[in-house]
């Protein structure tokens, strides 16, 4: 029994160390240089070449190196019997719920528009509001969503949260799935942290951005796909939209002919919202690997429907 | 008795319908428009010209119309017996504690590094660090500086603070005048609070700045005249600092020729931390005309000497 590691470009080194000093007699090894395809029972993967674990007969679990399990579950080839897992890591969600309170003050404090004046030498001077007169609509309550909306509560925002299903959540005006249009109308500050799921592709659009009021702001720190990149585009043009902050994209990295990059009010940045953290992360994924062993229940277990 | 404002081109109207709601009896005049100068015993300044109070005979108080007084102290016409008074605002307090916190993520999270790899369409992700790997130390430890090392520390940062004599904060590492080099050798951001005063003019110089450790950033809020501009562009090109966020300038607005603007490693802001709200402060200014005009002690009196 051995732990496998399909993670790209991403430290392959570096994790196998912390999981050694861990799982010091577990056999680790880094793909392709593995000795015994079948004694590989665990896999631990970032945006592993699709197909790639056909070839491993008596694999039981592929735990994703990060919260993100999409990379995994597009792989049509994995068989119905593996588990996916996925990383739940609290700081990971401190990350990202200090990085879209800083968006949020960035935006409120119009920090991008003096940045783009710094350029032209402007001094110009503008008006705020305070973090009691925004309204943060959050997409997607999830572990990430609901540590964020605490953040942001904190520190004196008005926060909204929309969900499949709805949630109850202190000092959070929460909404369900068809109480959409009311939540849009109510936010200043969109907030994107939905999963990927079929009824999330594409879901920020024409439709649902000409909902919000006039010169919101968008942050999308989930992922690129639910995005319809045309019609962000439009609704910047047409200042439906005030700024959009963009941390993840269709493709990444952002191609360099993408008009993203020189768009006036898109501010980018690099899926860099929260990275995972070798030291935690190898915590969970090494006990996940005991757990297997063992044959207990594994945490984080991913459930394939919902895609999360 | 009336009241005259004497505070440029701040909103002028605006700030004496607020004052007139609260004292719908009172005479309210818009210098240079004074009926009689005589009858001014209450005056409120913003930058007001120099030497203008002389032909105030009966004045006893100048108001300044924000924290700050340093723009009446200077004026050296002005008689001793004449009280000045400034604003003590909750909400300026909170208002500039949300903007150190805001530009103390930005440093941590790269956010103006990837602002200037946007413009070359450059997508390279650096690792951060997290607020409780980050020591924020605040030089000046008054109203403001309290207020932002209670939000500081409320989001994870380590604070440290200093002033000229040691207060005892929750949470804050504290060090009086002589514990400045221990203080600075500490500091990962270093955050300028400091009133004006003849021993902290000029003070944010190379013999500081070199105390830091290597790559720190530097985030003024405070006053200009604290700064000397040549050591701090020095110690930006030798990797001393690694950022400096600047929001206060000798001469505002800033000149256009003024090489802040154009440097790599500055961030420019138009003096806009923390804008007195007329709402909130015109309350103030109003509650400390009655108590003149009761006899009665004035609230939030500037001590000359301290200058603050």
């Amino acid at each position: 029994m051995s732990i496998a590691l399909f993670i790209q470009h991403r430290f392959s080194k570096r994790w196998k160390e912390y999981l050694s000093k861990l799982l010091p007699d577990t056999k680790i090894e880094i793909y392709p240089a593995i000795e015994n395809d079948n004694s590989v029972e665990y896999a631990i993967s970032w945006k592993h070449d699709m197909g790639v674990f056909d070839q491993f007969e008596n694999l039981k679990v592929i735990a994703s190196l990060g919260a993100g399990v999409h990379h995994i579950l597009k792989d049509e080839s994995i068989p119905e019997s593996i588990e996916i897992t996925r990383i739940v890591d609290e700081q990971l969600q401190k990350d990202m719920a200090s990085f879209v309170l800083t968006q949020c003050f960035n935006s409120t404090r119009n920090i991008f528009q003096y940045q783009r004046q710094q350029v032209n030498k402007e001094w110009k001077l503008h008006t705020y509001k305070t973090p009691e007169e925004t309204k943060v609509g959050i997409l997607g309550m999830g572990v990430l969503g609901q540590a964020t909306a605490r953040l942001l509560n904190r520190n004196g925002f008005h926060v909204l949260g929309w969900s499949k299903s709805k949630k109850n959540i202190e000092n959070v005006e929460t909404f369900e799935e068809n109480g959409l249009k009311q939540f849009l109308a109510k936010t200043n500050i969109l907030v994107c942290l939905l999963p990927i799921t079929k009824a999330t592709i594409g879901i920020i659009n024409q439709k649902l951005l000409s909902q919000l009021p006039k010169k919101s702001s968008f942050i999308n720190v989930a992922r690129g796909e639910l995005v319809e990149d045309a019609d962000l585009l439009k609704a910047l043009d047409t200042n439906q939209l005030d700024w959009a902050v963009l941390d993840v994209f269709k493709e990444e990295p952002l191609p360099e002919h993408h008009l993203y990059w020189s768009h006036p009010k898109i501010v980018i940045t690099p899926h860099s919202a929260s990275l995972t953290n070798p030291k935690t992360a190898s915590k969970q994924l090494a006990e996940n690997y005991l757990r297997l062993k063992k044959g207990k229940k594994l945490n984080n277990v991913v459930d394939r429907e919902k895609g999360y």
